[in-house]
């Protein structure tokens, strides 16, 4: 992958779905861009809300302002079957605090997050309490600051590792989906592997595959267990190429250490599932182990991480060692 | 509800996703509307598969076709937050014959089933044997006869009861699903008790609600087990209406005995789930139960109807004996 | 299977667990028994709750009284891989009442259900309201009857319909459950089907089965939503056999209509997995179906019902009508 | 915890159910043993399989070996209520290859794992490939070989990080389980965070506690996938105190850097469920945490580990950084 150039992109207009949107940009393989995404909740990088004016689509207008994205990139000469490179070189926190929250409507103990996309209250359920927590960042040191209000010590400082909750394409079979909803496309897998650093590749489904991007996470645990993360705007700079490997049927991300694999799909087994057959395949067509032996020699040497547990799809990250992979 | 007049539609295009399509037709609230579907797979009554001109959408273009269905009708004066009243009066058999199949690649046992929506072998596994299966339907008799091949029996004749599999909306938040997978908009959501003489309640999302239907089975067991019905075409007469019913969360459907809701979402018990809660909502908000009492006696009396367990979602119906209601 | 004679059996002691308990009585098949059944909280037909020293095991002194059986009963020649074929030839009630409730540690809907066998609650919840009902019976007209008193009516009746809620034999691999879990070996599976007329086959785990029976429930829903039936204490009059049916690997049920299977797992996908298999293995290895040709018949003709979903198991049923079955 | 002295126990017979058993020794709390575990399959430190006579219950009589375990061991003063804090000082390898094993009836992608506790095949598929492997152990440079057949490389080689498949008590309600199933009494969790170092705790359930353990793996990866781990024999040096910590519904673990709990239930995300939750609760009550603080930080800063996917629960490892722990 050669970086061509570098361009410059800021938004005008986010979605709150992602589908075959009119491309804001197009892009040739090998370019390099930086851009600039706002937080989860719509929130720039002096905490005032983007205006509805700026987004495109329904979601917005009717509802809350969820996960606003930038792009879409088009690709050029990304054909269905191809996959999409994309290496995260950089990704800058653009703001000096975080917001988080707990919600009775989100999150793994919500009853949304039981009984499916939807809103309502069982019988023997009660609201839960709401509450709104700010983060400091302090980006010199790498480090974010929460005071504990209620708890015998009264502040935690942890260090930050920013990661895009959200990166996809267009999904398959014409379908749009909310930027809440993470699956084969990508979209919002909450994965903290999503860092500066590594190359995620996205299967292709519509011509130009039609890149997004945002929803900024400056640090989570595994499964974004009460919904919320340290929620932030950024700056990205990725460059993307186009690459063709045959079948990826689900987003992979590769570093130094590890291939790695993402499956998005309820329930949380088959998220597990999904990623863990990707990961053979993987190993199978491209590092020349036969079938049983990469299950085998995964069995005793992968790991796994769990991305989300309270999006419309779970998600699981598998991960392989390359020091087990042949040298090639 | 009151007919108005009856307008006959022929389809000329299909769609293979559900969504903010251009509608087919405009309908007054009260208007009864006599419309032909064809089978699952795109063919007609003679059993001919239609072009892929006659196609909206990428998927067919890219797929095998699934589930092509007739609309979206726009229903005059369906706003966000109401509910289309779709009452089925008649669902005539428009072939003498249905098919239905066995696939590696579909169906409960499929690997596909097991691990969400992508193909692929884990390395256990096989390909199993594809089957394909003629029914031969009397609809004179109301009954379906299957030539037994491989079994000590040598036929089995079993009654019809048509249905539509698909009838729905375009889907919240700005989404447009494929045609096969059922959710809060409905879709696909294989429950038989989606017959004629039932009325259907729909959730309206998007201005004129864009009522779409099709994929009509000539029967079909519990789950939809191995994934295939007895697939046919079907004429429909259907008169809408626009209701007001506060807040409809999931499709709901009314007879002469039960009223019933229609949950779809992973996993089965989150549709159970979602189904009994919309139907204590029913019970307290319309029919003045208190919710531990309606509770109570859905607990002791309801039934459960497992729709379907292979679409991207399952589905399953609660039903409550009308018996049980208080005289309004 | 010919009824040598009638015993009757008045338990003077009750199990909590299911499991190779000192049996109360040594049956020879063909033997008809009659016996008593106290209710799930361990009341009897006056409504006395039993003393502790009633109680084999540990559970009842440590815990509530959930579920004490009657039994087991030692059937002389039943081995491991036979079946015991129990005929159920009559249920009556032995009491004019039945009690029910809402407990915010038990029901679909609570915490302990979501979460698995334990007693917590997660953050965002709040302990449910405690509601205790009384629902009185009439076994004359076969009606039971409840008493409104926050709702718009002021009583429903239903028809009544009893039946076991547990009845099993000991498990499999030298195991011991509580009576509150159903699995292979039958137990708490809270399932309508298991009513008077039916004959049930349970899997001979160890020497003379050991078979266990109680939990009567004058009605229930599919699901048993809310956790808790119409709980009655009952007479049963039952026949043993053994058979040597081969495999069986999960409890099956026949009347006059189906033949039916129980699985018994988590989550309820896995429930109605098994309940299926065990369905088709029936139709081939004694009605003389193909594999593939019992799956597809049994995909149109099939029924399912959800037995519980409220148990550490959860139960499915699924029924195959006589009808489709070859004339052996 | 002190230690008041060290005690050598050779085992002469094995469990494989873990219940309210005769205890093999009587421990005083503080006191510190030394005694040996055999593989999962039985096999001893020459390879030599146990005789029958060895093994204590039915299990292994009837069927293939699993999980013989070494104990009960009684510990003196442990009341139900009680916890058991096992602090395991050593695990050495007493054999120097492992086996491990593809079988078609266990692991992830086995028709068993997906539809529980029975061994059957659905219609749709086919035996997998039996493979067995060996894994050389050199145990003085800490790695494991394994020779790949069929790859394009010739061999892995792969760091050991021996610990404990199994530790448990007896079970809660008077149940016994068998050694392949883990829960809130622990048993067969299969996590990798049961090594030498840490100290676990084990909730109480019956007098004396009756500890077990075994099913020792030199190596695993999360989840194990393929169902069989780098098995082998293995010394083990723990002491075990008696502390009352309160409520302990599910096992802990607490190493240097973090405090763990382990959930171990169906479907995978109770597990997740689980162990956050006991989690949450013993920051709160141990450390002074508000819940809804101790939920966003845990949401931050909380890592999981996948412990097992295949036996007859699901194991999730929930941690929690004691850097961000008050200083007490």
């Amino acid at each position: 992958m050669t970086e061509t150039r570098v361009r410059e992109f800021r938004p005008t207009i986010y979605h709150c779905t992602v589908g075959p949107h009119e491309p804001v940009l197009r892009l040739q393989p090998g370019e390099t861009v930086v851009t600039w995404c706002i937080d989860a909740a719509g929130k720039d990088e002096q905490g005032e809300q983007i205006s509805l004016a700026q987004l495109a689509g329904p979601w917005g207008a009717q509802q809350n302002i969820a996960n606003p994205l930038t792009g879409p990139f088009f690709v050029e000469g990304a054909e269905p079957g191809d996959a999409l490179a994309v290496r995260i070189a950089q990704i800058d926190l653009t703001r000096d605090w975080a917001w988080s929250a707990n919600r009775d409507y989100f999150g793994f103990f919500s009853t949304e997050e039981l009984y499916g996309p939807t809103t309502f209250t069982p019988p023997q359920w009660s609201p839960a309490e709401q509450r709104d927590f700010r983060w400091e960042l302090d980006t010199d040191q790498g480090v974010g600051r929460l005071a504990l209000a209620h708890s015998r010590q009264e502040q935690v400082e942890i260090p930050l590792h920013p990661f895009l909750g959200c990166l996809g394409v267009a999904p398959e079979h014409g379908e749009t989906r909310t930027t809440m909803t993470p699956g084969r496309h990508g979209g919002n897998m909450d994965c903290p592997v999503v860092h500066a650093g590594v190359t995620a590749y996205l299967p292709v489904f519509v011509p130009g595959g039609l890149l997004v991007m945002g929803d900024c996470h400056a640090a989570q645990g595994d499964g974004e267990l009460c919904g919320v993360a340290l929620e932030v705007p950024c700056q990205v700079r990725f460059t993307v190429d186009v690459v063709k490997p045959g079948h990826i049927r689900w987003p992979r991300v590769e570093d130094e250490e590890h291939i790695m694999t993402i499956g998005s799909v309820r329930p949380l087994s088959a998220a597990y599932a999904a990623a863990h057959v990707e990961l053979i395949n993987w190993l199978v067509d491209d590092y020349g182990f036969d079938r049983f032996e990469a299950l085998q020699v995964l069995s005793q040497v992968g790991s796994a991480r769990i991305g989300n547990v309270v999006d419309p799809n779970y998600s699981v990250v598998a991960r392989f060692p390359k020091c087990y992979l042949p040298n090639l």
